[in-house]
C-alpha cells in the first residue's frame, strides 16, 4: 500500500481529453502475477475514441484532439498490495438480472487471481454502511458465492436511496477498507462519487469503482447494460402471452407495460424479438390519445381489421397525458411516474365502449418477473467480464469511475460523465425505424 | 350413417353401474381401417373401476357391484360413415395451455386416420354458432392446424357464457354437422349436455363429445387435466421471481396470487416445484388473518427470523374474509370472487406497519402469462392422446360424454358425472401434507 | 427401537394377497408428531387394487380375491425412534433427472419432519460401502442439500455394478445404520433385496427401502418413473433439431438414437411431444431393414416424397439385426446392446447410395445431455413426494420394498415384485397407436 | 431502374480509403416513402472509423487518413424501382441459428416497406440456381415467411460448395432478378463476389448483397455474427450436462467438442457462461498433450484433486497433434479437420490407464443440436435489423458487399475485405484472460 492519499488525477498533458483519467496517483506496486499470464498489459496512454464517425472526428481535431477513454484491463503495475487490501461490495437500487453474477465475478477474481483475503458484502444498499439499520456485514468467499449466479436478485439485498457519505466513509475507515465496488444506477453512482470525494478529502486511500446497473439500458457509454438482454428476452415472453390472449377473444387487446422510465429500449427490443406488437409507445416519442390519428382510434381500427392487437408501453411513455402536478420523487430521487398502463386501460375501454366496438382487454404488468430472473448466457459472460475489468481498475488505483463498454472495449468512464446524460432511443434512428416497420404502426400517432 | 336417432343409452343389464354408458344406439358401420392397424379394439363390456381401494370395493359389492367407466379407444365397429361425417369443433371459457394441441389432434386424427373430409371450427366459444355475433366459421384442415400447437391460446378464439341450445342445434342442422367436439370447462360441458339433449329430442343423430378443460385441475375423473402441468410449471417460475425479490430487500415479502377458484392444486404443485414458498393458502383450508397464530403475525415472525418470506395464495382462498354480499357471477355463471391478493396486500401492509416491522412487499398476479403459454412436452402428448380418444369415442357414436383419464386409462365419463362435483385438494391427504412439510408453515393458521 | 429383528413379514390372514406386505414386524413406537398434523393416517388393512378392469377382477375373485398394494403415507405408529435412527442414502446406476431432488427430499423430510439427526450419503453407488474404494462418506444435512435439486446428476456420485451384500451389511453394522434408502434401477434393487436378506439373517433391525430409478420408464407398478417426463421432453428438443437439420438439406435425414434398452417409452413420448418424427423404432416392435416394405426402402420413399425424414430409434430396438454372439454384459449385469444407431446410419447410407438417391444424414446420439439435466417442475414435485412416501415407509418399519405409484396413489411394492418384469409399450395399445397415427409410419415395416 | 450497368465504384477522391465503397453507380430514384418516415437518412460521405484506438489512429494519419466504413441505413434516394425489382434470396453452407429470421426480415422489409412484388427463394444453396439439380424455386411472401423464425434451420434448405457463377448469372438473367441476397459463410461470400463480377462484366444491373453467416463468429468487421449468442448459450447447456456427468462418477471427466474451426469464440463464451469448464482448448492457443505440464497430466492431476473435470475443445484446436498429411477439403473448400475430440478421448483414456487413475469419461459432441436451434431473443432482433440494413443497401444500389456491424453501427463492408481475414480470439486479450481466470487452467499447457 502506498503512503500517498488516493485522489482523482487528471493527466493534463495528454492530447486527449480527461475522459477516463480517474486514478489514484502513481502506481507503485508491480503485480506479482503468480500465474505468469502473458496478457497484453494495457499501455497507460491508450485511449478508445469516443466518437468514431469521421465528420465528428475532424471537427474535434480543432478542439484539441479526439476524446478518448482509458481502456480497461490489467495493468503491469498495481496500486494496492493484495495481501493487505480489504474490499467492500454493495448493490443498490432496483433489481436487474446479473447482480449476483457481478458479485460472484468480483469475489472470484479478487480471491483467485489477486489473492485478496478479505471481502465484505454490505447488505441492502447504502443502508449496510450505517450501523443503525442493523444489517450485518457478510463475509464473501468463493464458497459463499459459488452458485449465487443461478439465482436472480442480489444475495446482498438492496435498497433505494442515499445515505450520508460521511457516515459511509466513517464505516470504511473503521473497517480499513481500501476498495469499494458499487453496483447500482445513476443515483447510486452519484453517491459513489461523493464517497470518493469525502475519502479523498480525508486523505484516505480508497478506490471507489462503479459497475453501472440499469435494466433500462439508459446509461451512456455502455453498449448494452448488463441484464438488458435477459430483461428484454423475458419481456418478449410477456408480449407473446399478450398476443395469445388477444387472438383468443373477440375484440382482443393485449396491453403490456414494460420498464423504461426515460428510454424505450426494452419496449423496442422486446417488440422486435417477438414481432407480435402492433403499437409500441416509448418516452422518446410523444403520442396523442384522441383524434382520428390518435392511439385510441388507430388501435380500434386495427382491432376491427385484424381482430386483435397488442400494445406495448414503456412505463415512462405518455406522461404528458397526466395533469402536471407535484408527483414527488421516490427514495432514489427519481421523479415518480404516473401509471400509464392504468391510464391506457381506462381510456381504451372508454373509447371502445363509446364506439360500440367489442373489447376484451388484458392488461399485463410483469415488472417483478422480468427484473428478478437469473442472467441469460450472454449476460452471464458479460457480468463476469465486467467484474474482471472492475477489479483490474480498482487494483490499479482507479477511483470515482465506472466500467463502461465502448465499441466492444471495456473502458474507464468517470462517474461524472456516466451520470451526465441518459441513453435514449433515437426517434430518427434505425432501431425505432425497425420498430415502425416491424409493427406497421403509424409513424405519428397525432391528432 | 344410421337411420336411428342418437341418444344416450344405458345398458341396464350390466352388473356395473351406468357410468360411461353414453352412446348413440348400436354401432352399424365397421371401421374400414385402410391402415390395417392391429390395435387392441376395446371390448364393449370392459370397465375401469371407479374406486380401487379394497375396503370401498367390498362395500360396493353389496350395492350391485363396483362402479366402472367404459374404457376409451378405437372400436371394431363405428357409428358414423367417415366419408359423410361433418364435424364441428369449439373452444369455450378461459384459456388453458394445450387448447391448440387438442384442436390440432382432433383435426389430424379425423382427417388422416378416419378420412373425414369436412371439419368446421366455430369461433369464440358458443357465440360462433349464433349468426348475430358475426363470427365466420373456419375450415379446419391439416395445413391450417399443422403448427398451431406452438402457440398458446386457441386459434378458434373463445368466450365465456352459454348460448341458447336450440339455436346451436339449429346451426348444427343447417350445416349438417354430425359430430361436435366441445373443449371447455364445467359450464361449457353443461351446455354441451343441453345441446345433446336438444339434438336427441329433435331426432338428430349428433354425437357431442367433450374434452374437459380446467387449468385448476378441478374436474373429477381426470387424473391431471390438460395444461395443468404447464400451468403449475410456469407458476413456479413466478414463485421463484417472488423469492428473488423477497430475498433482495430488507423485510422482503413476495405475494403471488395463482389460479384456483375452488381448488388449490396449482398453488400446491407450484409451491412444491420450486420449494420457495413459506405459506400456501388454498380454498380447501381456511385460515385466520388475525391473532397470534393467524397468517399476518405468523408471516411477520417468519420475516423477522428468516429475513423474508413468500406467500402463495390461490384466488379462491380466504373468501371468508370478505363481507358476504351479492358478488354476482360472471358470464360463465361462476360466482365472482373477491380479490384475495389485494386484500392480503393491504392487510399485510397494515399489520407490519402497526408492529413497526420493515416491509418491502411485491405483489405478483401472473394469471394471463400462465394460462396463455404453449403446452409443455407432457401436455403436448397428453392433449394429442386425449384428442385421439375423443375422436374414437365420437366416431363410435358416443355422446353426452367427456374423455376422462382414470388410473392411467382413457375413459368415457358421462357429462352429468363430470360436472357433478369438484376435484379438491384433500386437507388430510398426502399432497397437502407434503406442502406443509416443504413450506414449514403451521398446520393451522387459526387464532 | 424394538428388540426384535427386522424381517419381511407377510400377513397371511389377509384376504388380499401378499403384495405390499414388506414390513419390519409390529410397529412399536407411536409417532410423536410435534407438528400435530391431522393427516389421514393410513389404515393398515387398506389396499390399492392391482388390476381394476372388471373382467380381470372377476376372474381374480375365484383365486382368493383381488391383488392389492399397501398404500403409502404416514402411519399412526412408527417403528424406529427418530432420535436414535441413523440413515444411509445411496444412488446407483446410470444418471436420471431428479436424483438430487430425491436425495434432498429424503434429507429434508427425515430432518425437519421426523427430527432424525444423522444421515450419511454413501458415494458412487454400492462402492461407497466398501472401504477399499476409498470414497469418503458425506454428512447430509438440510444446509448441504438445500440447492442440489438445481443440478442434474447426483451429488453422491454413482457407479454401476453390485458389491458383496455381506460387506455392505458389515458397513451398516459398523456405522449403526438402521434405515437405508437405495435409489437405483432393477439391478440395484436386487442388490437392495439381498442387503435386506443378509441384515435380517444377522438379526439386524434395518429397513431397506428403494426408490426405483429408470429413465426408460420400464419398472412395473410405477405410472411414470421419476425423471421420465424431463427426459422425454429434452429428447423432444433433439428430435426438433433433427427435423430442422433434415429440412435444411436436399435428401435430409435426421437419425436420433434415444434411451430405451427394453422399452420404447422415451422414443414414443418424445416423438409425440414434437410431432416431427416420421419413423419410430422401439424394442417392442420388430422391423425389417430390407425388402420393399422394410425400413430402408420406406424411408427412401418418404424422403423422395416429402424431401426429408426423421427416424427415432430406441437403443434396444433392432437388436435382431445383429449376429447373435457373445455380447457380454456391463458392470450392472445388463446385456450389452449393439449400437443400432451406427448400424442404421451405415445401412441407410448404403441403401440410398445403391438407389442413387441424394442423402444428407445427420446422426444424433444425445444420451448424456438427456439424462443429466435437472428435473422439470413435474418431476421435481414427484421426486419430493416419492421421498416423503419413502421416509414414511421406512420409519414405519417397512423393508425390502420400493415406493411405487399405482393409479395415482403411492404404494408399497415388494422388491421381488418390482424387479419381476419389465414395463413395455404395448404394441397393440393406444400409445403405440397414437405414435403410428401421428407419424404416419407403416404399421408393419416387414418385407 | 437505370440504363447503366451495375458495377463496383470506388470513389477515389475521398480522403478516407475505399472501405465500404461498393455501390452501383449513381442513385437515380428517390425513395417514394409512402409512410413518411422522418428517419435520419444517412449522408453519403459518413464513415465509421475502422480503428478507434488513438495510437493506431495517429499512425494512420500519415498514410492518408483513417479507414472508414460506409454506414448502413436507408438512403434518401434509391437505385432500384421497387415496383419493377425482382429479388432472389439464397442460404448457403452450414446451419446457424437465425437463418429463417433473416429470410423473414428480408421478405417483410422488401414487401411491406419498399413494396417489392416478387421475391424468389432459391433452394439448397447455390444448387438452387442450376437447373440440373431440379430444386424448384419458392415464391416468398409475407404469408409464407410469417412464422418461419420459430423454426431452426433454413426453410430454403442449404448446401455446401460453389457453382459456376456464369450459370448462376444465366439464371438471374433468365428470371430478371435485380437484387440477390446471399446468406452464407466466407466461401459463399467469395461466390457472391464472383457472381457480382460476372453480372457486371455482362452489363447486368444486379446488386449482390451478403449477410455473413458464421456460427464460429470468425468473420471480421462483425461484432458478433448472428446466431453466435444462441449457439454459445446452447453450448453452455452441454457443458453443464458434462459437469453433471463428471461430478456423478468417480474419476469423472466430461469432454465436450464444440464448433470453432479457426477460432475459439464459442468455446470461450460457452465456458464463461456456465463456469463449469476446467480446461478450454482453442485453435489460437497450442497445447502439448504429454509431459508434466501437458494437458493429459494436468487433467489427471485436476481429477485427482477435485474428483472430476470438464474439458471443452473447439474442433479446430490441437490439429498439430495429427500427422500432417493430405486431409483434403470439403465441398465448401474448407480444409478437412481431423477429429480432435476422438483423439483426446483416446489419449486421455490411455494416460489415465497408464497411471492407474480411475476414469469415467463422457464424450459429448453436440454440434447438430447447437446449430439447428431457433434464434434466441437477441439474435432475433439482430437478424431482423441485419435484414433491414441489407435491404436498404441493396435498394440503394450497393453491390459486392456484406452488412457488417462495427462498434454498434451497421456498416457496408466490401466482400473482399470481409473474406480477407479471420476473426480470432486474441491469446493476449481480455477474453482469453477471463477464460484462464475463470477455469483456473494453466496459462501454458506445454511440456
Amino acid at each position: 500500500m502506498t503512503d500517498r492519499p488516493a485522489e482523482t488525477v487528471v493527466a493534463a498533458d495528454l492530447a486527449v481529453s480527461a475522459l477516463g483519467e480517474c486514478r489514484v496517483d502513481s502506481p507503485l506496486l508491480p503485480l506479482l502475477d503468480t500465474r505468469q499470464v502473458s496478457v497484453n498489459y494495457v499501455d497507460e496512454s491508450d485511449r478508445v475514441l469516443l466518437d468514431d464517425t469521421l465528420s465528428t472526428l475532424v471537427a474535434r481535431e480543432g478542439e484539441g484532439g479526439p476524446l478518448g477513454f482509458e481502456p480497461g484491463g490489467p495493468r503491469r503495475k498495481i496500486y494496492f498490495d493484495p495481501t493487505k487490501t480489504r474490499v467492500g461490495i454493495v448493490t443498490c437500487g432496483g433489481l436487474c438480472p446479473g447482480l449476483n453474477n457481478v458479485i460472484r465475478g468480483l469475489v472470484m477474481e479478487l480471491t483467485l487471481h489477486y489473492k485478496v483475503k478479505r471481502i465484505f458484502g454490505f447488505r441492502n444498499g447504502y443502508q449496510g454502511f450505517i450501523a443503525r439499520y442493523g444489517h450485518p456485514v457478510v463475509d464473501l468467499t468463493p464458497d459463499v458465492v459459488r452458485n449465487i449466479h443461478e439465482d436472480g436478485g442480489t444475495m446482498l439485498g438492496t435498497s433505494r436511496g442515499s445515505q450520508d457519505p460521511e457516515e459511509i466513509v466513517d464505516c470504511l475507515e473503521r473497517m480499513n477498507i481500501n476498495v469499494l465496488f458499487v453496483i447500482g444506477g445513476d443515483g447510486s453512482m452519484r453517491g459513489a462519487a461523493r464517497i470518493a470525494e469525502v475519502a479523498a478529502a480525508r486523505g484516505e486511500r480508497v478506490a471507489v469503482v462503479g459497475i453501472p446497473k440499469t435494466i433500462d439500458n439508459d446509461i451512456p457509454y455502455i453498449d448494452h447494460s448488463f441484464g438488458f438482454q435477459t430483461a428484454f428476452g423475458t419481456a418478449g415472453e410477456t408480449i407473446l402471452a399478450a398476443k395469445s390472449e388477444a387472438r383468443s377473444a373477440p375484440g382482443g387487446v393485449g396491453l403490456v407495460k414494460l420498464m423504461g422510465r426515460h428510454s424505450g429500449f426494452i419496449a423496442c427490443y422486446a417488440a422486435l424479438a417477438r414481432n407480435h406488437a402492433d403499437f409500441v409507445l416509448i418516452p422518446e416519442v410523444p403520442f396523442d390519445l384522441d383524434g382520428p390519428d390518435g392511439l385510441l382510434e388507430q388501435l380500434r381500427r386495427r382491432v376491427e381489421v385484424a381482430g386483435n392487437a397488442v400494445v406495448v408501453v414503456a412505463e415512462g411513455a405518455g406522461q404528458e397525458h397526466f395533469p402536471s402536478s407535484e408527483n414527488g420523487s421516490d427514495a432514489s430521487g427519481n421523479a415518480k411516474l404516473r401509471d400509464v398502463g392504468v391510464l391506457l386501460k381506462e381510456r381504451i375501454t372508454e373509447h371502445f365502449a363509446g364506439c360500440g366496438t367489442e373489447l376484451n382487454l388484458r392488461y399485463i404488468d410483469p415488472s417483478y418477473t422480468i427484473r428478478s430472473v437469473p442472467a441469460n448466457p450472454y449476460d452471464s459472460v458479460y457480468c463476469l467480464r465486467l467484474a474482471h475489468a472492475a477489479v483490474h481498475a480498482a487494483m490499479a488505483g482507479r477511483t470515482a469511475m465506472v466500467i463502461g463498454r465502448w465499441h466492444g472495449r471495456f473502458v474507464h468512464v468517470p462517474i461524472t460523465l456516466a451520470v451526465s446524460g441518459t441513453n435514449k432511443v433515437d426517434p430518427h434512428g434505425d432501431l425505432w425505424m425497425s420498430v415502425l416497420e416491424a409493427t406497421g404502426q403509424p409513424v405519428r400517432l397525432t391528432a
